[in-house]
């Protein structure tokens, strides 16, 4: 089974592609390409790397060529990029997954219907935009308020199509938040859901920019993965006309979140928290979805954390170490 | 003001031309520009016409080159075409709205700020799929069954995101079902709701291919054009950050549809209706929507007619003549 990583050189498509060799994915002998910008030394043994900017015109064309079985799309710069550098936003979120589509519609058609490849890819719960109701339900409007999520909604929208009409196998993932991420802080907006915990856990000081009543929506990175091994199980048909998908996450406060580190980690690694309130990080993150009703995937079968004690359980057995500087 | 109407030369987009002709959109001097691939040859009084392919590179960008105040983007094909020829479908409803946008966000830039158009797109409610709930509500999601419903809500997430970013100030108009058109039949599937009224109104036999309890969702050409009039004059900070919006109409089944008729013309005009099944307009109907709460738009002040007997009123007063063989 041929299997492409678009972002495989993230963390995420780096996890993924670590299950996959250990063959979680598909049949056992699969050939694995990773394709991304940046690649860190380690990604070697995991399968074939392709460095390759997917905005250059001819770069996605040449995957969809070599027909793949299964492609992960998971390449995107972040939500902070996207709406700082409005050009380069459109043009790496977008632009490229419609020349991807249309390119493997080619192969579809030169195949006479033959080639038909497994599409997955990762959305975002920023598809939505308040005013919220207490839980989003799965027949709740998109209405993005950032360019992000605008470009993940048309991409969603293009693999619905594209698989409606039988030239892929689709499915749009709107994945919650990804806490709590290995690694050094980055710069998006979401990153101290992360550090709050995660640098406590390694003797470090974390900054904690908006009031611990903030709730938000979150899951391991282990069960991110999991969704998308699982995924490429499952039959689609299952969806029926709606490709796209939210997925199970834990809701819980900031308050919650350190509660659960307190139980964890003591009181020891909750004094490393400092709260700085950032004004422009509180109105942010004011946009964001709190919680979900998710049913359709948790009937699917798609399993997430049961509460936030489990997330941080999940980095310390994946993850910790010592973060270098 | 300068006003363009992408779109000029069709149904929609001549009637809104003499609207403004009659003075009811901006100012009184305006200038008009019409733009399509074919015009009727009553268009030319109505302002200066341009025969143009949006799908042509270069075409649109042209338009944006002008600056114009006020831009109606009406020009699409229709959904049966874009189901039939997929890749002219994605041609023209979605890949010349975005250079249009891109355009504009130049032209923005190079004006420092100073340039940024009134957007007013007509939008559908093919942007829905089912299963539907009894009435569609405002924050109900987009799941769209078909090619033309997905280029629409790609556009719409376009306008959205262009005019939060303060590119353009933009509006997405999910229009009912325009009936009863006048002229002749043609090949959509939803032709027939309007000729079923206007083949008897004009002493013709019509087909109904659908059983009479088949029940949808419309809107006169009138007020349709009452919907685009009125959205010049409206300020789009009232939409807040959601910039589609459903409009008003009315929902009736078929048999209500042929009830008007016989209150309006007689059993005479009922007895022109033959019912031949078409299994595939049958199918094809079963999955538009039927019932809708617009209240925003309500709220906003765009109004429908009462029920189904004003929409034939609205016909016979503003387009009852000779059908011409």
């Amino acid at each position: 089974m041929k299997i492409v990583i678009l972002g495989g050189g993230g963390m995420i498509g780096h996890k993924l592609a670590q299950e996959i060799k250990r063959g979680k994915v598909g049949l056992k002998n699969n050939s694995v390409i990773l394709h991304d910008l940046f690649f860190s030394n380690d990604s070697e043994a995991l399968g074939e790397i392709r460095v390759g900017d997917i905005s250059k015109p001819g770069e996605i064309e040449s995957i969809a060529k070599e027909r793949p079985d299964l492609i992960y799309h998971l390449a995107s710069v972040v939500s902070g990029q996207a709406e700082t550098d409005f050009d380069i936003g459109w043009e790496v979120n977008f632009h490229p997954t419609w020349r991807l589509l249309n390119a493997i519609k080619n192969e579809h058609l030169a195949s006479a219907g033959g080639y038909r490849p497994k599409f997955i890819f990762t959305s975002s719960i920023a598809v939505f935009g308040g005013p919220y109701p207490e839980k989003i339900s799965d027949d709740f409007l998109c209405a993005p308020q950032t360019s992000y999520g605008a470009q993940k909604l048309i991409c969603e929208t293009m693999i619905s199509d594209f698989s409606r009409k039988g030239f892929i196998d689709g499915i749009s993932m709107r994945l919650p938040t990804v806490c709590v991420r290995p690694g050094k802080a980055n710069l998006a907006a979401s990153s101290f859901f992360s550090s709050i915990i995660r640098e406590p856990l390694n003797n470090m000081e974390a900054i904690l920019p908006v009031r611990d009543s903030v709730r938000h929506w979150h899951v391991s990175p282990r069960s991110a993965i999991g969704f998308l091994v699982y995924a490429a199980s499952l039959n689609f048909d299952k969806l029926g006309a709606r490709r796209s998908l939210n997925l199970p996450g834990v809701s819980c406060t900031v308050a919650e979140q350190i509660e659960a580190l307190r139980a964890v980690a003591g009181q020891e690694a909750v004094d490393r928290i400092k709260f700085v309130e950032d004004k422009k990080v509180t109105r942010i993150v004011s946009g964001w979805p709190e919680n979900f009703d998710p049913v359709r995937a948790l009937g699917l079968g798609f399993v997430a954390e049961k509460d936030f004690s489990e997330i941080i359980m999940a980095y310390i057995e994946d993850d910790l170490r010592p973060i270098s500087n």
